[in-house]
């Protein structure tokens, strides 16, 4: 944990209203839910899964970067990622076995129309959806080890959602049912002081600078 | 309307599979539903939007081209649009004046937190969604306009959702609430066989050859 007299040093540098706004978004962060993404290929794609998280208020993205590990490190933008916790992970069984390990039961997205809905998913434990590439769909591994198997039902000729666009619909829909929901779906206390330090650290410019003239003036 | 002894003619060029397709597809077909968009800057969003209006099952798509009449023509992908009716506005004026003579109630997309949420959005007239351009927002005139206005409520940072997610959050919730609801918004019989019709003859490859052999025929 942060030094506290560091912090209040940082706050200095950080105006009023945006210390507000990081409260307002740390009120509506979860832990609870999560997003896995198996390879994911296209730039856009990514990035647009990271920013619909942080709209809906997932604190974690977990990326599984088997192929195109030097990819994603260029390409995903600048932006929302400041404010998520980009996790990655060398292989989706290593990356499932370790969101099980943390509580979480593990919902795969597919086509199959066996599949639950959304509505039919149970919200009584810690979520991670996990979404595969566009192209090829999610690994068999993840589909054997998932403890649910999810699908949007899809009523025209094009048979498959862009992903971006199909975790916007899961986390816009799902979070809306946990905010109504008596599940204790938001941060702790200590959570949030940790999430609190580090957006405090990225909002300063020429943080080092500033944590090293702290540090000499102890 | 199609001469029938052509359309019975044409339907022996497609398989069974297909025309079985077809009427699943029509099942769900819906002209209570529509999207409006107004100038749309990136391809891929214009493509994704029509892409997710397939999928729910929404048959057509305004499209306003105020500014980018050339690039939208040229950049409009191949595939989901032809299931659709793709229909070009020169003005969002003109555009909301046509829908609301069709017995439209307009409803603006915005990121006003006062506006209403989906489900607050009554559903027992038809309905046009519009949205705007990424950069800029709806239109004064689309605001303006509008008999509703709708926000999707955000709890992070980012403070605006990607056009063609947005699109895809408000089919996916809207057409459930739809289908569980007592409203008529099925396609008539006629509409299903215009619809059809023009299905079948965009399965079919060389159609104008093989309309002008059954022509020469009769």
């Amino acid at each position: 944990m942060e030094d506290p007299k560091l912090l209040n040093y940082l706050e200095t540098f950080v105006s009023a209203k945006r210390l507000q706004r990081f409260e307002e978004v740390l009120h509506w962060r979860t832990r609870y839910l999560t997003v896995v993404m198996e390879d994911v290929y296209h730039q856009h794609n990514a990035s647009a899964v990271i920013r619909s998280a942080d709209i809906f208020g997932i604190q974690d993205v977990h990326l599984v970067e088997d192929r195109f590990s030097d990819r994603l490190d260029k390409k995903i933008a600048l932006g929302a990622q400041k404010w998520t916790n980009i996790h990655k992970h060398s292989s989706t069984e290593e990356c499932i076995k370790s969101l099980r390990g943390q509580g979480f039961s593990i919902i795969a997205t597919t086509s199959k129309p066996e599949a639950k809905t959304i509505e039919q998913i149970p919200i009584d434990q810690k979520m991670a959806f996990v979404f595969g590439t566009e192209k090829e769909g999610l690994s068999e591994d993840a589909l054997a080890k998932a403890d649910e198997l999810l699908h949007i039902p899809m009523v025209g000729f094009t048979e498959s959602l862009n992903v971006s666009v199909a975790v916007a619909i899961v986390l816009h829909q799902i979070t809306k049912k946990l905010h109504s929901s008596g599940q204790n779906w938001q941060l702790s206390k200590e959570e949030k002081a940790v999430i609190r330090a580090d957006w405090i650290k990225k909002s300063i410019k020429n943080i080092d600078k500033i944590v090293a003239r702290f540090q000499e003036g102890m």
